[in-house]
This record gives C-alpha cells, sequence and structure tokens, in this order.
C-alpha cells in the first residue's frame, strides 16, 4: 500500500467540526487507498495554555518538565482524531511519541529527530489499520523522557514520518491555500504557486513567508520529500494546493517566482572603521552573543586603512547592537568614527532557481525600483535571490513595482 | 530512607496557587526525612472537559483512545507540581505511568494495577531525588497502551503505591478534614475520628461517607497500608486527619463509630411471590441483568406456599426495576400478585467493629427510633453494622437521635 502523510496544524484541529472536517479528508485518501499517517497539532490556544502555567510556574523551569506538560496538548488530538475516524468506519489508532517509539536528541524543548522506527506502525498497517494518528512535536529520549521538538515541530515531524515511511507525499494542511508569488494582502495580482522548489522555498521562508517552517523544509529537501501545502478549510483535490519539490520535478522553472518582504528591518552603519585583518570577527562576534540576529552584511572600499561597515538586523535589537558595540569599542576590540541606524527600512527579495540561468535578474529589478523612485540602501546576492534594502514607506510600492515587472500574475 | 506517598485530588490543585500550597505540605515532609511519592489528580474541571469532548465524538467511543485523552490531565498536573517542588529547591521529578512503569489488565477505562516495580523510581531516590511526582489514574498494559483505572483511580493508585515502597502511610489530602461520626451537615455534635478501622470505612464508604473511594480502602486493607485522610486547605500536622489503619492499631475500639445514611432509598415490595426453591434468583438475576442495584433484601416468612419478597434500591432505578419484574412474570418466570414501591425511605446504618464484642447495639438503635416515634420498615445486620429504612422525612431525626444515643459527641 502507498503511503500518504498528512499534517494537520492547530487551527485545522481548533475543535471537534474542525477536527471531523479533516477527518473527511483523511478518510478520502484512505478511499484512494493509502495507508496514512497523520500528524497532529495541539487544538489551537491549549499550547499556550500550558505553556503559560508552566512559566507562570516557574522562570528558569526544567526544559523536561516543560516538555513533559507541554506534549499533552498534541496527545488529546491524537486520540479525539483518531475516535473520529473510528466513527466513520476507518481503522484508525492514535500513537503518542514514546510508542512509535520516535527517538529525539536529550535536548529538551528543542531536540532534534535521531530516528523513527517502522517496525511497530509496520505491524498495526499489516493488520488493517488505515491510519495512525501521530502526535506531533514530541519524540522520547534515551534516558525515556518526552521530548518536544521546538518550533515548527509538528511539521518536522510529518517530513520525517515521510522520510522513515517512504511515503509518496507529504501534505501539510494549514490555513492558507499554498504559497504565493508574494503576499496577497500586498499585492492583488499575487499567484498560488503550483510548485516550487526547495531552494527556493527556503529561501521565501526565511524571508518571512510563514507558510513552512525552514526546519522542516531543510529536512523535506535532504530527503527528497515532496511536500505539499494546502488549505484545510476548502474542498481540496489532487492538484490543489503548492507542490514544494526538487527542482528536478518541476518543467519549466519561472526565472523569479516570488517577493518577499521584511517589513521590521533595521540598517546599521559602523562609520571609519579601521580596517585591519580580523575586523569583521571582532564585530561580529560581540553581536552574535549579544543575541543579535545580524542578516545582511556590506562593506565598502577601504580607504586610509578605514572602512564603512554596514549591517541589518530585525529593529528591536538595535538597541542590545549598540550596546555591544559601544562596549566592544571600550574594551579596545573595535574602532570607529560613529554608528548610524536607520529603524526605517525594510527588505525586499525576489527569489528563483531560474536565476542561476538568467542574467539580469538584479539589473530588471534595480531599474523597476527606479522607475518608481525609490532608492536602494544595501544590496545583497546569493545564487537565487536578490535583496535589496530600500525605505519602509515605499515597501508595498516596491512589492507591487516587482510582481509587475517579472510579470508574476502569469506564474502558477 | 522511609517512604511516605501523598495524594492530592482534583481541588487540591485545581490551579497553580493550590498547587503550590500542596508542594509546600510535601516539602514539610522531606524535611523530616521522607522520600516523598506524591501522587495527583488532574487540575479539578480537566478531567471532565476532555472526557466532553470525547463523548461528543462518539457514543460508542473505543476506550483504548477515551483513556489516551484523558489521562492527559493527570500529566500536566504532574509536571507543574514537579516544576514548583523544583522550584522549592526540593528535587523532583514527575512520572506518567507508562514511565514508571504501572502494569495494569487491559480493560481500558476500568484497568486493574497488575504491578508497581520499584526499580526506576527507587534508582532515582538513590541518585538524590526527594519526589517523585506520578500522574495517577493510569498505567501501561501489556500491548503498551495507556489505560486509566476508572472511578477512584487516583486513590487506588496512591494505595499501590504504598504497598509496593513499603511506605510508611499514604495520606490522602482532599476537601475534608477527615473522616466523621456522622455528616456534620446533619449533625452539629458530628465529631471527627483520629482513627478508623479499614471495615469501618468501607461500611462507611459504601454507604454514603464519600470522604474515600471503596476500591482504594479495601486495597489498603488487603496490604495494611495505614491511609489518612486529611485536609489539602488547612495547615496539617502528624497528627491531622483520621488515620484509617487495622483494628490492631485501634486500642479501644468505640462500640459504634458512626451513624451514615443515604436519603434517596426505595423499598419495593413484590406481594404474595409462590415460594419455591429457585425463586430468589428468578427474581434477581432479572433486575441484576436490567442494572439494578438492590441492596437490602428481606422475605417474609411462607405462608401458604407464598411470601413477600422486599428489596432496596435506589429512587432513580425504581422504574427500571418495575419494568423487569412485569416483563418476568409476563414471561412466566416468577409469580406475584402486586407490586408495591415506596419511594419515601432512606436508609440508616450504625456502624462499628466493637459490635462484635457487644451485644445490644441493634437493640439500643431501636429503642432511639422508637423514642422519637420513628417507624423501622425494613432491617438488614451484619457483623459490624445495623442498617433500617424508616421513612425519609425522619432521617436527620434519625441520625441526631442516633447519634447522641450512642455518645458519638465523646468518640475520636
Amino acid at each position: 500500500m502507498p503511503i500518504l502523510v498528512m499534517k494537520f496544524g492547530g487551527t485545522s484541529v481548533a475543535d471537534l467540526e474542525r477536527i471531523k472536517n479533516a477527518a473527511q479528508k483523511v478518510k478520502r485518501e484512505v478511499e484512494r487507498g493509502y495507508d496514512v499517517i497523520v500528524i497532529v497539532s495541539a487544538m489551537s490556544g491549549k499550547t499556550n495554555e500550558l505553556v503559560g502555567w508552566v512559566e507562570e510556574t516557574s522562570h528558569l523551569y526544567d526544559a523536561r518538565e516543560y516538555d513533559a506538560v507541554v506534549s499533552s496538548g498534541e496527545n488529546v488530538t491524537a486520540g479525539l482524531m483518531s475516535l473520529t475516524l473510528q466513527n466513520m468506519d476507518v481503522p484508525a489508532r492514535s500513537w503518542q511519541g514514546w510508542q512509535v517509539p520516535l527517538k529525539t536528541s536529550s535536548a529538551h524543548s528543542a531536540a532534534r529527530i535521531e530516528e523513527i522506527p517502522r517496525d511497530n506502525i509496520d505491524a498495526k498497517f499489516a493488520e488493517g489499520m488505515k491510519v495512525a494518528v501521530v502526535a506531533g512535536f514530541q519524540g522520547i529520549t534515551d534516558e525515556g523522557r518526552i521530548a518536544t521538538l521546538g518550533r515548527g515541530g509538528s511539521d518536522t515531524t510529518a517530513v520525517a514520518f515521510a522520510a522513515a515511511f517512504d511515503a509518496e507525499r507529504c501534505d501539510i494542511y494549514t490555513d492558507v491555500d499554498g504559497v504565493y508569488t508574494t503576499d496577497p494582502r500586498i499585492s492583488t495580482k499575487a499567484k498560488k504557486l503550483d510548485k516550487i522548489a526547495f531552494e527556493e522555498m527556503l529561501e521565501l521562508a526565511s524571508l518571512g513567508a510563514k507558510v513552512l517552517q525552514t526546519r522542516s523544509v531543510e529536512l523535506a529537501m535532504r530527503f527528497n520529500v515532496r511536500l505539499r501545502v494546502l488549505s484545510s478549510f476548502e474542498e481540496t483535490d489532487e492538484n490543489s494546493g503548492t507542490l514544494v519539490c526538487a527542482e528536478e520535478e518541476i518543467m519549466e522553472s519561472n526565472v523569479v517566482s516570488g517577493v518577499a518582504y521584511q517589513r521590521d528591518e533595521a540598517k546599521m552603519t559602523l562609520v571609519s572603521v579601521a580596517d585591519r585583518p580580523g575586523i569583521a570577527a571582532a564585530i561580529f562576534g560581540p553581536l552574535a552573543e549579544a543575541g543579535v540576529n545580524v542578516d545582511m552584511i556590506v562593506q565598502n572600499i577601504s580607504e586610509d586603512g578605514r572602512t564603512d561597515m554596514t549591517f541589518s538586523c530585525p529593529t528591536n535589537q538595535v538597541a542590545r547592537a549598540e550596546q555591544a558595540m559601544t562596549k566592544a569599542k571600550e574594551d579596545g576590540e573595535i574602532n570607529f568614527h560613529g554608528l548610524v541606524a536607520d529603524t526605517e527600512v525594510a527588505k525586499i527579495s525576489v527569489v528563483g532557481i531560474g536565476m542561476r540561468s538568467h542574467a539580469g535578474v538584479a539589473a530588471k529589478m534595480f531599474q523597476a525600483l527606479s522607475s518608481e523612485g525609490i532608492n536602494i540602501k544595501v544590496i545583497t546576492t546569493s545564487e537565487i535571490k536578490v535583496s535589496v534594502l530600500i525605505e519602509r514607506k515605499y515597501m508595498e510600492l516596491a512589492v507591487q513595482a516587482l510582481h509587475d515587472a517579472f510579470e508574476l500574475e502569469n506564474a502558477g
């Protein structure tokens, strides 16, 4: 029997009605001939309630107890989903992480999946079970304690099961109906993509398209698991949603697949830094220690042994960055004349694997922005993306202009 | 290190404040030199929420899934209690049923405890853990599935742990401060007992003193586990509450330890039943099948081959009993002239192990009731109790009169 993995997030199982709706989608796949592994999140709101209790109890809490408490939300959904399926005459049973067992590292609250032995679930499939409903986000350590996987854990659980069971596909049901060329709230011309390559999805995810957690896409890419993102709240069929897959599976890649943005960026410039070997480490070491997530980095050409160093980070980390730099200066580790923070910028990126074989994407991007009178403050490029920082007030305009320039209304 | 088992029910851990209060009681016992095993229930209301979801999902639900869902409430409390203790610098960790592992039969939702191996918890005590916080009400079957113990399961878990770990005592913290000579709402002279024998507690429990579940008292009696009932909401010390223990531990037994009552009893009489061998089975077989909980049974002296058969049952089962009897008559299995139901009766019982060596308890009881002009409708007796049915409107008066007659205000 071919195996399909289906994952339902918190809003998709928020109450009994929605669990029933999700179960109907599962039943349809069983009728199509699949053995199904369903990964469920906690009913929305439940995890927050549990986390709230733990945090109110203790500030510096034991992560093992945190995990024991928080994992219970998924267990409840798994049982209820299994009962709902049984009610529809679909042979189903629930599995908590330790019952599978999904083995993890002992990094509680942020554990890595180490192994998913197939034996137990395969044996039940052989006995006639059609659906294994697995509580997502959790596993068991070598010490026999429950560990949760941290942010994005349920998506990651789903992909890991798909890899372990050689699933035909891993369907991620969520509250959007796929991956779009850009945010439909910003451009009404935004188009749902039928397919997107793993690499593109990674760039889009880390750039703020919050459909899939980066971690699960990385895992899918590594094990070549075909991921599909689709809506739990609409009628869906074999062609719904967006397929995230290997580049080879996409016949004719778009040069550009999407336009992403990050609203709350800040641009910081260290003016006239003494340019010497090791200066980058002397700057970005202390920033990393201070917990500043540095994104873009640009170094100007050196003049008279001094240079300007510009980087971007989230606006709410500016104070922290300033503190770290001032301290590094006082300690004599770096030397600069001034520190200029511009907190009114946004980042815009165009992403597409087709770029590799098409020159001129960056030029076309700069031209489109220039036509709208938008000034570019910082540029960085990678193999499949070009990112720029611009004044925040032009952000929406820039996204729309770029969406038009690359004719993304014809994508899909 | 001597081991103490402490059990906290749902109202005693209803919120974080109460969990903290309970944890303080645990800490005090650790300071007294005990290694402590704490058994916790779900925060009050949580189990009902979970049961509600299961029942709304499915009428004829899979008990294995019911158990998987419902057991999660206790897991949450166990984690939170452990965190709270750690916060007070008490080395603690939580244990879910399967982690102990508490092994049960596979009678899901009403499983029996089969074994509690000590190894895992003992190993942690040896490493310096002072408190094992165990999620009550649950265990694991041979098939590796979660099973719950059903009604009174958390009390029973506590007693079973006390037996398995040779605990010095099993303290049951609840919302009353002990076992009383009668219901204080009915007699202001009701007195808290310092000690009560297992056998007496069993009679009082099954007669409606709802402090301890019958099942846990039976288990405690079998393994001679000293049980103490005390309040979570008051300051408590070594002498608080009521100790339920073996008869031998009670130096001077009271002739009568308590007066119990059951308000909603009904008395039913089958008039002029043909008296023949097997007639009792022919009557009470169909009643049992119909789910009628028959309590007292009295058979009159036979005259001319016919007799009257009287029994009592809860008032809300009268209709069911009538139906069963009518059907049995139609089927020709029994023959009677009439069926009289009196739904306006109550049962009063006096209980005490001292009765065994003291004659005259029944006589004194009848005398006391007679002095108040209360007519007795049915009488049954056992070794350590005498029960009567009387008109319901005299119930409070009867309890007070008997409490006075046996001078229970001097008990304790």
